[in-house]
């Protein structure tokens, strides 16, 4: 395949346009073609029809790679479309239907003339045989254009991506990386990258971003190791400090291992966020060897009965403060014999904000072997579930900032005894503008 | 808008082509669409470029939805192939521009360049104020065809279709509503609501399905309140037991409010979801009213220590048992003095998973006044995500079952006395395709 064939998409079905179902497969076939440096140029949605799918494969040039309507139900009509397109009949293959047969025998399921139908293919079709399901695909070949035809059924569509489609695909390809950040909106990571589309040019290398909050992505890829590390280099001296992840180790993988490393634990003592950080510490398997146990302190009551917050504290300056929040670390990681511990207490909303407390307020504490640490958060988001993902976020963070033994940080103060943290200024989040 | 006007929709963006992200929004609109008795045609997806995005307008006809390539970011040039569509020029709006400005000032935010493009439109075009963020959409028509240019973020997208779209769609609108529910496959339910469509027919109303694991939406439309009603009430006689919810009336928000007319308060023992039941039932502001305290009892040593879970229960059953799950609970509920008490243990995965009890095994228990309530549910889902997603669905769905007075549950079994808990058989939860 020529690497600058051009190659599109085409998904059947009326569910995907009914809003029954989410397309699964596009983004499949993109990450495919993506990890062999081939882009995908175009993709369509259109309904089972077979006059619909035979005029979309007329319009199809180069590689064209065909989703859905393979099924034994009567409305799915992809093959018939295909034949239509190539001006030939349907034919019965023998061994198709053998294995269809054997396959349904097994299960005890009855074999209708419905599925006998998946074993008709266009004359002169290459039959792909299913590598995760019953019903086959096919290739076919009309004049300069190259259709395959695979199920729809997600997990059998990849299944063909890469069994049928990636081994003919180029394999000169060019690295690539994703940098994962958390802490500042879309426009504003773009001016601190300022002249980096320069640079990529320079090296001949190619950026792209992806904004999906709490996250913000960086795609970086080049035709070498060493451009693609300048490139990286430059975008850490940038904006490194908002690091979270890269590739496939996310914030809760990286904040695992470096735990590991350090032969380390962590606890959680969580306000506003309820459980939501506990949830994310252990959304990798594993997660056991460096979390116990995390206190979910709702209430006021809870703050003082679970992990000891003084109640003097709590009516002195509130359950949203920098002193109570801390206290909440500290006894959190008293109770649970953790090296480590995470508090959060803020104003999630829509309800509960004040003049000098708004909604978006939170409190972050993290106790450490030396001391306690505090950061005040701001979100400036638009709803009560962002201000919660991005106080976990945010969390994470602040405990990657410290397990990194980074010394420099904008908003993060200490450490600290607990009875020495005093009312400090915040910084404000915005990732919604 | 005539009813039999074609309706079709252009997604802008490398993004959704190279894999980064999923499209979400052919699907909100097909919904959107369906709910209005129309259909959305076919759909494109092309990459962002200021040829492309006018070629694709040029071949739309009737009503055309654009979605994405209006951020602030130099390659979100949708604006741009509107106008050159058009063939008019780009020109700033006064009022958007301050509206913007107003926005970033109030939220202490750097109002660049970038931002400022946002309030350049095509000349003729009627701006649309964006009624979730700060970048406005816009309509613009064109010989035989209007194209509605909307934000590509979903949140935002949605909000647009509702306020912008919506209200200028087809008359033939009538009633509608959205019935939630959790616990049964896609082909499971549709096995059980057999028969709704010839009625659907015969009443004259709608029906639609959407799988949103681990929620399944039922979507009824009718030109009449009985019309409706008589649909509801049929899906309810056959899978009223899986209900969560209605309309906006989420599982969250729906076990909030029976908890506040019981007078009643939840507290949490989570394992495997870590503090993801809490977390959602936290999610709705005021919930501090029904929740005081969770525990994430994680490990064994946890599981004892915190919430007084026997070890010789441990050590005899394992963590994963229907003993120690009760006893999670009936701890749990004694500890925090609430009402009622949701415990879950269970094997996630992708590693610990054994013989007798593979990867997807949780068990489920319930303090309540009368006693304990268990059950037990093999989630044969994907992902360790989605079986905690699952987990956290099943164990509300419990509560609620509880809350709602039922007396027969295919497969919760109780109340007993904590000591008379003895190992049963689940039933099985399948949702994935």
């Amino acid at each position: 395949m020529q690497r600058d064939s051009r190659i599109s998409m085409i998904c059947v079905g009326d569910e995907l346009l009914d809003g029954s179902i989410r397309d699964l497969n596009m983004r499949t076939l993109g990450s495919v073609l993506v990890d062999h440096g081939l882009k995908l140029d175009s993709s369509k949605v259109i309904r089972d029809g077979v006059d619909l799918i035979s005029e979309a494969l007329e319009k199809a040039v180069g590689i064209v790679v065909v989703s859905g309507g393979l099924g034994p139900t009567q409305d799915d009509v992809t093959r018939d479309g295909a034949a239509a397109w190539a001006g030939v009949q349907l034919a019965e293959d023998r061994e198709s239907l053998e294995t269809l047969r054997r396959r349904f025998e097994e299960r005890n399921y009855p074999f209708t003339d419905n599925n006998r139908r998946q074993a008709f293919f266009p004359v002169g079709a290459d039959i792909l045989p299913n590598p995760r399901g019953s019903a086959p695909g096919f290739k076919l070949k009309v004049a300069g254009t190259t259709a395959y035809f695979f199920p729809g059924v997600p997990s059998e569509f990849q299944a063909f991506c890469e069994t049928h489609l990636a081994p003919e695909l180029a394999q000169g390809t060019g690295v690539r990386t994703r940098l994962y950040f958390h802490g500042l909106g879309e426009s504003q990571l773009e001016t601190r990258l300022d002249g980096i589309e320069a640079l990529a040019k320079e090296l001949g290398s190619r950026v792209g971003y992806r904004a999906d909050y709490p996250e913000i992505e960086v795609k970086l890829a080049a035709d070498s190791d060493e451009a693609l590390e300048s490139a990286v280099a430059f975008v850490e001296s940038k904006i490194g400090l908002y690091a979270i992840g890269r590739d496939d180790e996310d914030i809760s993988t990286r904040v695992g291992r470096l735990l590991m490393e350090q032969g380390a634990t962590v606890t959680t003592a969580e306000s506003c966020t309820a459980g939501g950080i506990a949830a994310k510490i252990t959304d990798i398997s594993g997660s056991s060897s460096w979390f116990e146990q995390g206190f979910v302190t709702y209430s006021n009551a809870a703050k003082h009965a679970l992990i000891g917050v003084s109640n003097q504290t709590l009516e002195r300056y509130g359950a949203v403060s920098a002193q109570v929040v801390t206290q909440m670390a500290a006894g959190a990681r008293e109770r649970a014999g953790a090296t480590h511990a995470l508090a959060v207490s803020g104003i999630a909303g829509p309800g509960g904000g004040t003049a000098e407390k708004p909604v978006g307020t939170v409190h972050f504490g993290l106790a450490s072997p030396e001391g306690v640490y505090h950061q005040l958060i701001h979100f400036r988001v638009r709803t009560r579930e962002r201000i919660r993902a991005g106080t976990v976020y945010s969390a994470l963070a602040m405990l990657l900032w410290r397990l990194d033994g980074q010394s420099e940080h904008p908003n993060v103060r200490g450490p600290f005894a607990v009875e020495d943290v005093n009312t400090p200024e915040g910084i404000t989040i915005e990732t919604d503008a």
